[in-house]
């Protein structure tokens, strides 16, 4: 189970026979499938699977599992992916000031519940230094104003292809990401101290505490050009109660992010998110 | 224990000793204090209590409670309730087609989990008479169109007046209700099919699953002019996937809307719910 | 999608090929996979897998794909069976007094969440005949005590064969099942009132209130020879805290077993349930 | 608010003014009370409270309250306790290999959610030396055999003694705590991996992936005699399903532990847990 395996993102238009031609694919080509899940979008017509085999005993040499697929994969209209899981992505966390998603994230990395490399964190601000020097991580501070914002973004993009990084993870980074930025690179996950779609935008927890509300939630969802609203990866939600002021659902709330935050930054770098439209499957 | 007891609530704006004012009123007339809640809301100066004591023992009679408890209130600017354990609150349940809250909290009647008389059902469909006569409850169908809504608003409200209802539950009550009708009845509990503020309006499920939410929610709250904007007294959530179409968000809310609404309706009944502005406390 | 599908359940030792295989088998039938789960335990050596096809255009007429099946189940040493969604499974419920869980599944049934008839209900206490007659199902009493108990399951055997019922669900009977009723009718679902294993066996509330927990469940399980050790199929738990007497326990914890029991029997009507040794697959 | 208050525990036989004679007491000398909660628990016949006032304003200078408030409490037959909240406890905590709930409880003091000093780390193995050092915390390795263990005991106790220790939190170490260490030193919280009492003992979450349970907990409870059966401060749950080995349990696990264990040590530092027979009130 811990040989080096292959893993297929599927997503086509739904036809007879996609299960049995992707997964002859791999049987043919001697491969020992351990994970295969499917699911169709009746709605938008839309077949997607995700499929894990092992690399050892698997016929063809690595590089040519991709051309072999797209041969497969062409007639389908199929977009798709494949992952090696021994190829460790590399990812970059933007932060300001808060460090209790940074420090959960590097915590795990750790304990090797995250598997990636973390080789650059970037801040507008310079306070969480110390923290990436202690885990011996590059730490890059660009401040921000609203006129240097392109020339800062420039920057970070600059830094993300120096660092080869794989996937952008914004940890409490308090700054809108732009639509330019995002064009250029946009694998990038953020968690929203909310349950969207409620309290989009600022300060969701005063606005939660005047609401009244009786639960509180957070939201991990990849960035697009509308503000808080990419497609959710994944969300949780803990009980409120009139004893709470906003600094407790500040304090209840920040235990929910780091969490969301880590589950979502998991499922992504374990390849089981699919996205689609607005939405995401996740074979978790 | 199961003696009657009286339970005052009271809100008033916060100052020294008035935990032990209210005390001492109970206490100096025999009283035995059963349950006794305090919330202080810092923000709003605001002093919050409920106070419950058997009355059996108390040497004050009962139509005495209220002129003499006023003597202490009114100094202390006090808005308070004065409620019996043995006086059942009368209930009408309004609805349209569907059932489930309806036979939901029927049940509980029966089964003694909401302590409660309920001689009233009103509906602008015809579908549920079946149901309340099988309980033996009285069936107003009363057709609501643009043109008849004031009419049958007025209709609805002399029937509440008829029965002498005390508390209008919304159990799926597909209809708006006027701030003209709160003017006159303001004592109404809706059931809405989300967790707001997400979703508020209609077809709350369509639009989470458009959203791709990972979990779904439940709200109870006080109707108020502000269509879905009253104040919140209960909610609870249920985890989705993309497995789950709209169907199966409406099968998975259905369960949500059920219990939500009864626990609401059952913390309202034994006088655990205190208003104030646009939230509530809820000594549970 | 609402044309009738088929559903292939099957378990075997792990070896190579297997989602081709039977992958396959459809789809050179002209079949449309609607679903397809799979499982591997690794510790078990041991595939499981669900497949949901539909009928409209699958080559195959129904009687000949048991045993076409058949043909290349029997080299892999597969456990599997076959289900077609339009014949409607045949549930007995099995009560004592209380009535929550089997108002609950007559609801649902009503509504259209479970799909199955039921055409019997056996009670070892008369109080719930009015139920059976509401809903116009056979209710048969057979009461039982320590002497008559082998006759009073010889009887309730012959029931089941009469009414020819597939799945028996214990909705708070609270009676043992013996390990020679099982041997003959295996496919019986019971709720227990608490969160297996802690509180296995009687008086589960009384014994959460004494050891003074924070958190009550509730677990449906397949009924096996071991009282309240038959494989798990769903579990759910709720909040208590130390104002929860044991009343308040009990009517907390009805909520859940009603919803934790019609979540169990609709998962086995929909074959979404593989047991192996003391396990359960859920493809939920 | 943030000015430093006094908190009164209580604990006390039932009786008519208990309410009106502790509110009096802090009324008659000028406090203002921000927080009382009460509970009785009829079947012990026992009155809980926990009552919190300003200091600033309060007439009695602060080492007069206690005698003061003794006069009151000993013809109540009360226990009770008096904590000010400027007066921080002084936390050790026992470690064994593992760094997540050590790491969690160390975050939370520096963002300022849990109000105390800790001075002392205590482990039976070296590993998370590095962990005390960058926090500037005194780290004491003492091994632990079957032979050395009374003299172990010893050596900790004299550290407790020395450091001036209040409160003993076992975060994650894997050893048990003799009834003889309890006597002389009785205030430890500990946490146990799973959901008490289900699966007491070693291994919780190998066992309970053998059952094949559908959601694994985390129990925080005060340490006593009985392994594993002190009273529960507070416990949680999380979902698991069959694609869940036993590596994702303890994973899952992990989360559950730190969040719990970090929740009952607030509680616990905030003087909202009352402890009485083997149940707490927990008046958060």
């Amino acid at each position: 189970m811990n040989s080096p395996t292959a893993t297929l993102l599927v997503s086509c238009p739904d036809q007879k026979g996609l299960v049995a031609k992707i997964a002859n694919f791999i049987y043919s080509n001697g491969g020992n499938i351990i994970h295969a899940d499917q699911h169709t979008d009746f709605s938008a017509d839309l077949f997607l699977t995700r499929i894990e085999w092992q690399l050892e005993g698997f016929n063809l040499p690595r590089e040519v599992i991709a051309p072999a697929f797209e041969a497969i994969a062409k007639p389908l209209n199929a977009n798709w992916s494949l992952h090696f899981s021994d190829t460790l992505p590399r990812l970059a966390i933007f932060v300001t000031k808060q460090d209790h998603c940074l420090l959960d994230l590097l915590w795990r990395k750790q304990a090797k519940e995250i598997a990636a490399e973390i080789p650059l964190i970037i801040s507008n601000h310079p306070q969480l230094q110390p923290i990436a020097e202690q885990f011996g991580i590059n730490f890059q501070h660009i401040s921000i104003t609203k006129e240097t914002k392109p020339e800062a973004e420039a920057q970070q993009l600059e830094l993300l292809e120096k660092y080869q990084i794989d996937l952008v993870v914004l940890a409490k980074y308090m700054q809108i990401i732009t639509p330019e930025f995002l064009e250029k690179f946009s694998k990038v996950i953020n968690i929203h101290h909310s349950f969207l779609p409620a309290f989009a935008g600022a300060n969701p927890y005063e606005r939660a505490y005047e609401r009244g509300v009786k639960i509180i939630g957070a939201t991990a969802h990849y960035a697009t050009a509308n503000l808080d609203e990419g497609p959710i990866i994944e969300q949780d939600v803990v009980r409120v109660s009139h004893r709470d002021n906003v600094a407790d659902l500040i304090r209840k709330g920040k235990d929910l992010e780091r969490i969301v935050l880590a589950r979502a930054v998991r499922l992504h770098l374990q390849n089981r998110v699919l996205v689609y439209g607005n939405r995401t499957v996740v074979f978790a």
